[in-house]
């Protein structure tokens, strides 16, 4: 007889399954500025039974992520909040999903998600479910971010939009957060002038000396046009975009003819109540016959585990650093979200449930 | 023995040649705001003497182009204005271009032009230099409008950047200029809704009622977004951008996932001290994924005749149809160029010598 743990498991949770009860943020405002705590309501809710294929899962890490200020608008109000997390899988009735496996999922600010393992991609946010493999020594966080859909992010808007040769220029703006930082190791790696602009002299600082970045920028107290001529005398032939806002007009004013751009956010305006206005980009875009491409990273779930592999193999290999800053509690998401809008953290911010 | 007309023609014309004082114009000031005569010299100079592989033309119709305004600001001054013209040659050492021949190229605002005609580009504006077919019955003036740059705008540019499918929506801003009204021609060949943006009532009621628009709009008397969600219920695909400025911001909130947006031009701005600014792009980029892109039609030069030839077949089979406004005299090239920039004309303005 074949020794079946996941059943046995099963049989142990099986209890616990039917009376769990979860805790979700659900916004019940729209967004003014900064998000407040006011916006959300915390609500309790009894999970379902599992059906057969469907798992328990119970949230590990959270993410908080810029896009997540900007999406809700698109939704109606009251809605659960939408977001990625790391979850440990408590109970199964998924023989591809064992109990005591830690899995990725939009499943959102969530403490426990009953979910379908079959069901690949989520409705809400559409990216995968996905079981990790075994990431010793490091943490399954990073499953939210190098590892995750920041790191894919990454990985396939540099390589895909900006699509950078050896010796060509990179900037990028939102240099230090979770995206960014990993965008200028992986333009060194592919042998790219890697510039950067970030919102502290301490990350400008970190991003020279520890990941490598050619130049970095203080963007509150440079001046952008002065620190692109000093930065990058080549000009700029790829600009990684995740700020928008007069900053991004400046830069593509100084691209080379064919310069790409990856527009991956415009975090810049994300509290605005109005969208800003800044300079035009139509006269550089005409005069420099530049691209500029916005993208969202779930237009390659197709290739997910190519990205995931490929940051896995520079991550061993000592070629991406990254660094995460952990927030802790699952009644601190706003405040997490805050810190990552007001720039308060380099690399990936995660809140431990 | 064979008879070579161009031979006997040259040797007729060759005391003309020593002789010939050409007139043109020398920009002397930047633009500021709209351009002035006085921003411009004209100057008499004496051509040399043709060297073998050389010819004589001498203008007949002059381009003007909203690119012009643009452009200056990149050359030292005084500088040669630069532009496009139909001209006869009237003196050849060329055997591939015979005396008679009219033939495109850009020479500049001057009245006569000594050029090789093996050098298929010149440097100023790299656009080729062609010997036209016979055209009639139309008049050889159309080799500066919808048989050639213009025309050649509209078809590699729609067709290439924009990549319409049938039935999709176009929309087109800058709709009864030279390019744009030629481009929503095309989008109705290729099967698309396609909504135009002009500035006068007669410009729209042009559109509609002669060139087959869907629908065309008075953007100075229209509410931008009123208009697109009556002329474009299912949102818009395709964006030709020749205006830039708001209304493209407005323009690109209103398009579906995977748009395409080819920025030809940015007119609404040439006239501008300083570039204006407009509300942000980069939100509607990502959230959409849309591609824009700026291009300058000489990225087809190795397609050019292509491109001329499409339109010349569309023209005959009456599916493209065209205006022209002529104005008269070298002398009145500056009030040709400020009536484009001030919208005063509908299709292609030429200035006839």
């Amino acid at each position: 007889m074949t020794f079946t743990p996941n059943l046995v498991l099963r049989r142990l949770y099986s209890d616990v399954s039917k009376k769990v009860r979860a805790q979700k943020y659900v916004l019940t405002k729209y967004f003014q500025g900064e998000p407040k705590k006011s916006d959300f309501k915390i609500v309790e809710e009894d999970l379902p039974e599992l059906k057969d294929g469907e798992i328990l899962a119970q949230a590990e890490y959270l993410s908080v992520d810029p896009y997540m200020r900007a999406y809700m608008i698109g939704y109606k109000l009251p809605t659960d909040m939408i977001g990625g997390q790391v979850a440990k899988v408590i109970d199964s009735r998924n023989k591809n999903i064992p109990v005591g496996a830690y899995i990725t999922g939009p499943f959102g600010w969530r403490t426990h998600t009953v979910t379908s393992g079959d069901k690949i991609f989520s409705s809400s946010i559409d990216l995968p479910i996905t079981v990790l493999p075994d990431l010793r020594p490091y943490p399954v966080s990073l499953a939210l971010g190098i590892l995750g859909m920041p790191g894919n992010t990454a990985y396939f808007g540099l390589k895909e939009i900006c699509q950078p040769k050896e010796g060509e220029t990179i900037v990028i703006t939102g240099a230090a957060g979770a995206v960014g930082s990993h965008v200028g190791q992986i333009g060194k790696i592919l042998g790219c002038r890697v510039i950067g602009f970030a919102g502290t002299d301490e990350k400008c600082n970190y991003l020279e000396k520890e990941l490598g970045f050619d130049r970095a920028f203080n963007y509150k107290t440079c001046n952008v046009r002065a620190a692109l001529k000093d930065g990058a005398p080549n000009r700029v032939d790829c600009y990684f975009d995740n700020v928008g806002g007069e900053i991004s007009s400046t830069i593509m004013s100084h691209m080379n003819k064919y310069g790409r751009i990856a527009v991956c956010g415009s975090i810049s305006s994300y509290n605005d109540t109005a969208p800003p206005k800044v300079t035009i980009v139509q006269p550089a875009l005409v005069f420099k016959e530049l691209k500029m491409e916005g993208f969202l990273v779930n237009r390659w779930n197709d290739r997910w585990q190519e990205g995931i592999d490929m940051n896995l193999k520079w991550l061993k290999e000592g070629k991406i650093k990254y660094q995460e800053k952990v927030y802790h509690g699952f009644e601190n998401m706003v405040d997490a979200l805050l810190g990552i809008l007001r720039g308060e953290n380099t690399g990936k911010a995660v809140v431990k449930v």
